[in-house]
């Protein structure tokens, strides 16, 4: 993969031109250490007539950064980690860190992969979203090896080390089942990517680390209906993949039910589509025959008749945070304690939830 | 910013703990160079001893290449390019390149700064989504220095040397204003970022570089409506910024004219939600009373009622294209042409495009 660009010239070709040592032409094009002045004129005369281009490789080996964080994604297709990382350049680039992206599509050991190369690649420190918040044994490693680790949207198990900045996730599905409570509202559905967890969840107490968002979101519909003195029915929690298609099917099936619930929650954008596009297809009016919540203020939720009411979660400020935790840490601002923000969704009440109708 | 980090020993560390040079120690890590097995051995004890981290910026100073590539945005946050830079993503990691991300905000500066930042890096190639497609001197002036630049979406004014990949924006809105045509109207409207550019582009030949995509498509629009014998009405042409609320407002004006269009073409994905949004509000059954065409095939055109009909942009591709020629370049594997790639854009035909109501 080793090419010579002919029109790449070196700092060899250079220091040859102008007649003086390697370490000379370093010292000179580099702004560091001794050289005289008609030496440093000469050499720098030669590195404009080649098209010398100055080597930031060799300015980080010796100042020991690169000016660059890693941020590593699961998708970074995914509207939210899109508007994080938007959140992250806009807060780094300006303090003069550039951002080396990796996209992991959620596999662990393309994770592993990335924060290996962005180690040797000296990054000043990384951002993650893990693929599997239950696996963190690498990243713990990194952080080991002394690379500054801020964890985004998801906390991970094992990595104790790490500041953390995430959306409190369980208290944001929490206010949309109590909303829907206050309604009138018995029988609630959600649409969920984690109802292979509700056998853990149940009993978890109130570890968060290791959960993806969907896990604890479901916690909190959990605890939302219990806090209300109903029965966790498990013929309300409809299992889907994150996939539109998927969530479809899901409340199709959940609608199809002798009793079938009278507010479904969906624990994100994506399954909610297909939740609406579901209620749409069975004829359903919203919300006298079924009320409906979803995650994020995509353009679709106010485009659609009725509007849907959402979670709106700060994603940008999420970016935004987990840049300037990372920075803070790179350059020493911190007070030594692993810190752990937690922003606040907000729910944004629209057309799509409302009284049960009387039956 | 510089800071030491004690957790990070330096290869004079690992000398140091091995007894040996720094030249010694560099070669026994990095694998090349002649080095005794007895002393190779010493070295990588010491070296993990101390945690030292192998230094992917010796060996790229050594080899040449960091394995890096640079992208250049104008906004990730933007579904269009997020999607583009997942394609990018996809080729390049399992190439082994890693990706250097910029946001440019659409600025010239900023962009000009990342084409510099990126330089002084030793990325191997940079694929540019050019902030303003007219302005190209800086990227013409990294190409001098060697390094392989390939446009993305916007050809750029002045940069002769620099590949391009993008969607035949012409076509598809001509082949959008086409179906439009043929469905029996007359009056055509267009909701466009472009149309100060109006006075221009009747002019323009067939002049691709320095447009913005919507330029290139407003093009499209005038060309397919003069190919049909019409005359092009100049208050058809609602001008929009680049949000939905001034989309909104463009499409009220056009739609209290006294002959008001029966059709109208979006030049993109965010302006359709607003002009979409403004034909509900105004009570208009589509497509009887309003055709609407848009750009994207996003997730709310097949949740609202009706579903919109779209040009579908191959936005993956896109990135995948510029990834692979990219690599190409980087690798030698070019035959020394410049190369513009043009993908094909598709018409989805959906409720929202019908024959105009009989007057």
């Amino acid at each position: 993969m080793t090419t010579h660009r002919a029109a790449s010239p070196s700092l060899i070709d250079v220091a040859r031109a102008a007649g003086v040592s390697t370490a000379t032409a370093g010292r000179a094009l580099g702004g560091y250490g001794q050289v005289r002045a008609g030496t440093r004129e000469r050499v720098l005369a030669a590195a404009a007539e080649l098209g010398y281009r100055t080597n930031g490789l060799a300015r980080s080996m010796i100042t020991g950064s690169t000016q660059t964080i890693g941020v590593v994604v699961t998708d970074v297709a995914n509207p939210f980690f899109a508007t994080a990382l938007r959140g992250v350049t806009d807060v780094v680039q300006p303090a003069g860190f550039e951002v080396l992206l990796a996209n992991t599509g959620s596999a662990v050991e393309a994770e592993r992969r990335a924060i290996t190369v962005m180690s040797e690649k000296r990054v000043d420190g990384v951002i993650v979203a893990a693929a599997q918040p239950s696996q963190g044994a690498h990243l713990k490693h990194a952080i080991d090896l002394g690379v500054p680790i801020v964890l985004l949207d998801r906390q991970v198990a094992g990595v104790a080390d790490a500041d953390s900045v995430t959306i409190d996730n369980e208290q944001a599905a929490a206010d949309a089942v109590a909303h829907l409570l206050e309604l009138g509202h018995r029988r609630i559905g959600v649409v969920t990517e984690a109802g292979d967890r509700l056998a853990g969840l149940r009993g978890a107490g109130n570890r968060r680390k290791g959960l993806f968002p969907s896990a604890v979101r479901l916690r909190g519909y959990l605890r939302a209906i219990g806090a209300a003195g109903l029965e966790i029915d498990e013929g309300l929690i409809g299992s889907a993949r994150y996939d539109r298609d998927s969530a479809y099917d899901a409340t199709i099936r959940l609608l199809a039910r002798d009793d079938p619930p009278t507010a479904i929650l969906c624990t994100d954008n994506v399954l909610a589509s297909g939740a609406f596009r579901a209620a749409q297809d069975r004829g359903l009016r919203m919300p006298d025959q079924l009320s409906l919540v979803g995650f994020d203020d995509e353009p679709w939720t106010t485009l659609v008749r009725p509007e849907l009411t959402i979670v709106e979660q700060p994603t940008y400020d999420l970016g935004t945070r987990a840049g300037r935790r990372l920075l803070d840490r790179i350059t020493g601002a911190r007070d030594g304690r692993t810190v752990h923000v937690q922003l606040q969704a907000k729910l944004l009440v629209r057309g799509s939830t409302g009284a049960p109708a009387a039956r």
